[in-house]
């Protein structure tokens, strides 16, 4: 059986910067990015909330890609979350300059019929509050995928903790993996996340990849080769939304198919990051993606 | 065929402080690490110079492994090179507080019959006209690896190219990559560094592994999950070694040779970095190191 698939995160407006250039009000969020990305292999249900300056041509982008938004509510008293961030030395390090959170400072999640029907669930990157808001509309059991960031770890700890533990994948980068695992080697900090309860962990390593820590065994995947690299943001939830797409489009979730989806989401990633803000990802196609895919393939074969 | 090998570089003492420990005068330098990694493969002649305080147990080491130090010259006049290090926040960034060249300075490879009629050389890690001093004397037209630093990058980039121009492999880490292609993104370092002449470009990246550029095509490597880090220092060396030592052990020099190679490389460098100075490494074996390969190969295959 394949899954119903639902998504959760940000929907947002993001000012970014890059050493090469800039834009203003470019949509952004963690579930517009997750959503897009899922969106190719899978149908999916988008929970979240916009404001009152939030464009119906934006929503356009999103229903073009097949993204039902029955879940997704305007609140017309508030602005849309906000992000304002820049990219120095090269992209090594991001700096975030503003974030207003507007319309989620009341969200209070409504999910449709459909969207409780759920049984694969992406708690994009957004407070473990929310997420967990989200998580308890949902009927049953669904197969949980867990994305978060230091700012929760550093101010949610508890309640992210309580969401590990029904986590079937928590993804986290390197350095947040070794700040909420508490030790500085990635192996051992991914090792940690498994005994927090998680039932697998993936800790991305930007460039250089992502590493799989499953109870069925270790798996690296490398990233796609970007030579043309314009904004990594959203980089991330392009990853774990394609990751989410893929499990939904398949009939088992083991080992073997999370390490495939890691596979697919790192191509999708690399298309997201040759554009500002979505632009790329939500021209692309499952033919890109699955060049993309088997170039990975290659190139990590003997 | 097979080849005969030819490891070049610096037979070192190295004070070495980490986080965890530290060691004084503990047997190092490229050329030790590179022709012990090595000797598990093929046959291994050492081309390097030692001083009046090098100690004959030092020496029994290295013949225990079985490597040839016919062209391993004395400097009963000077001590030994000498190398001071210490790593700062849990190994992320290394410091050199002392280099004496010592022997060095006045060094003049002298080269057995046997060493001359290499067809395999590793220039480990040393000046430039150290690695070139030593090549010119190999008669024929060896299959070339190229290792390389910072230091050499910094100080004698006009040497290091025309060096480059003979390498059939150059190795050197993501920074020195990025400071020698004068290009930030890693791929295109790659891509510009074969434009400088190397018939094939390593680029090691630490924990994370490695990338090879070849005219055939492109490959990634993972590194060996350790967890338990001691000491880096010789990581690249043995990697070098390793492969050096692999190629010579293979009828062909082709890229699905040099990818293989980077396997055995790439388990090699985990077993070195497992302990303080050399011990691990060479009381190491080729069973250990092919399981090893063996995980990466796991790690990596979907």
């Amino acid at each position: 059986m394949s899954g119903k698939l639902l998504i959760t995160g940000s929907v947002a407006y993001d000012n970014i910067e890059t050493p090469l250039d800039k834009t203003e009000r470019a949509l952004g969020g963690s579930a517009s990015y997750a959503a897009l990305a899922a969106s190719f292999f899978a149908p999916v249900c988008m929970a979240s909330i916009v404001g009152s300056d939030f464009a119906e041509s934006d929503i356009a982008r999103l229903r073009k890609r097949g993204i039902n938004l029955d879940s997704l509510i305007r609140d017309a008293s508030r602005p849309t979350f906000f992000w304002r961030g820049k990219y120095h030395d090269n992209f090594s390090s991001r700096e975030t300059l503003e974030v207003q959170l507007n319309v989620f400072e009341h969200y209070s999640p409504k999910l449709s019929d459909s969207a409780k029907d759920a049984d694969i669930v992406l708690l994009g990157n957004i407070s473990p509050g929310v997420q967990s808001a989200v998580l308890s509309e949902v009927a049953g059991s669904p197969f949980v995928i867990l994305d978060t960031m230091d700012l929760w770890i550093n101010t949610a700890r508890d309640e992210l903790k309580k969401l590990i533990k029904k986590a079937d994948i928590l993804i986290l980068n390197e350095s947040e993996a070794k700040m909420l695992s508490g030790d500085r080697n990635i192996i051992v900090s991914g090792e940690r996340l498994l005994d927090m309860g998680a039932s697998s962990v993936i800790i991305k390593t930007g460039e250089y990849g992502a590493m799989l820590f499953h109870r069925d065994g270790f798996f690296v995947v490398p990233a796609y080769p970007v030579k043309d690299l314009r904004d990594p943001t959203g980089a991330g939830d392009s990853f774990a939304g394609a990751i989410a797409g893929y499990i939904a489009s398949c009939p088992s979730r083991s080992f073997a198919t999370i390490k495939r989806a890691m596979l697919a989401g790192a191509a999708t990633a690399s298309i997201t990051v040759e554009s500002f803000s979505c632009l790329k990802l939500e021209e692309s196609g499952l033919d890109e993606i699955s060049r993309r895919t088997g170039l990975i393939i290659k190139y990590s074969s003997i």
